[in-house]
């Protein structure tokens, strides 16, 4: 295991040292924008393969691609979905290079690939305290591979790279699952009210795993409805790009916020 | 101005963002290790100048090698000498390259490149809040550059590199300059009466603008005083390396810290 300030810089440590200029990456289209950015910086090229549209991982053409490293957000952003373990590990089983899976949001999914580490020596899962344990702020995420990662990583690894107080709060924050347990618990409970409700009034909703859902309206005009709700105070995500530009992410609130969301939804014509 | 988790990670955000692979770096030796470390992990080539006996900067040398990036720790690691600030900027007018001044040590010497920086395009200055305000734990360095440095370094930056603790703490660190300068002095004080108890013992010591100095004994005997200190739990460096091998560099302690080195010395023959 290695800890860093959060799974973004593991990310970008994983590039530098596992992904040679020149080199080759793949992921899934779409998924989380950080994955392109940090390619681009290592001067290596990106493979997008599209999810197909019930978000089953496109596993032959992530085989075939030969990337040096795969990136897989699991569950998946924007779009909440998540690829079963089994699944996982089949596709880590086919790759020759290293399979990065972010569990950024596994907290919320109630499933994880941290138990195949030992059987696949190329994969290396990403954990973060910033969604389930809320702790954002803190900046603390850890990767956890095959000594033979970790030891890549540690020679790209900045000298101390995670300070003396978020290495003892975040000691304190993973000794307490119980509390981030309820936490996510109630997010999660939210998360399918805020899914049902939405799905009531007509939009199409995949079945998320992670802290927001992903819903298209049933006209599609997203944008509009994005700026609606902004007018409103009410901050969604609009990307303005293919396969994602008639749909809102909209992150779970509390009770109130999901039910301030829900009347300006039904308000907005 | 640019945060970030110690200088040492600032370091690696400008040889990633203006070190191009294959590319060419400079710096006098010896010096602090970790730009040697930085520059192969870019797959680019230090060029190394050694530091003249009386370690005036060697500018001629330093403008000749023509790197992408010259690197000077001012005060120098391990050797605590300082060069001025108009040879620093003497220095910067004729490199077309950038010019890093990593004065991490810059506290202990009442001197500093900070101001020159509107000056010259091509000058980043860094500091850290490890060893001036005691605060090495905290993680917490800063650039201060032109637009277009600082731009540069924006663009590898991790999305979110400093959490939020650490910047309200440095925050509070930098606003009670005060205590920052009583722990400087104190320091400083000890220094300069380590360095003439040493030379009183017949040891080859250079002025020191640091809060280590480098010192010579009588014989040249370096590592085996190194061992016998270490047997009295005293720890002090030994660089087993051209030019440092006959010389320690010993941190200041505190009054009692160096009266207990100073006797150990005396005993040891």
């Amino acid at each position: 295991m290695l800890c860093a300030n959060g799974s973004d810089e593991l990310l970008r440590m994983i590039c530098t040292a596992f992904l040679p200029p020149g080199g080759s990456a793949a992921a899934c289209y779409p998924t989380y924008s950080l994955y392109e950015v940090l390619v681009e910086i290592q001067n290596a090229t990106m493979t997008w393969i599209d999810w197909p549209g019930d978000y089953s991982l496109p596993a032959d053409e992530l085989a075939g691609a030969k990337a040096a490293v795969t990136f897989l957000a699991n569950p998946n952003a924007p779009t909440g979905t998540l690829v079963s373990p089994p699944a996982v590990s089949d596709l880590a089983g086919r790759l020759n290079g290293l399979l990065v899976v972010d569990e950024a949001y596994a907290d919320f999914a109630g499933s994880s690939c941290l138990g195949m580490v030992g059987r696949h020596e190329n994969l290396v899962v990403l954990r973060t305290l910033s969604k389930g344990y809320s702790l954002a702020g803190l900046r603390f995420g850890f990767a956890v591979a095959s000594a033979g990662v970790i030891d890549g990583l540690r020679k790209v690894k900045d000298s101390y790279n995670c300070d003396a107080i978020s290495i003892a709060l975040a000691c304190a924050a993973v000794s307490d699952q119980g509390h981030m347990r309820t936490n996510v618990g109630r997010v999660v409970a939210e998360r399918d009210r805020l899914t049902r409700e939405l799905r009531a009034r007509g939009w199409d909703v995949p079945d998320s795993r992670a802290n927001f859902v992903l819903a298209r309206p049933p006209d599609g005009q997203a944008r509009r409805r994005y700026e609606a709700l902004k007018q409103r105070n009410i901050l969604v995500r609009y990307f303005d790009q293919r396969r994602l530009d008639d749909r809102l992410r909209i992150t779970v609130g509390t009770g109130p916020d999901n039910d301030a969301l829900l009347a300006a939804i039904d308000e907005i014509r």
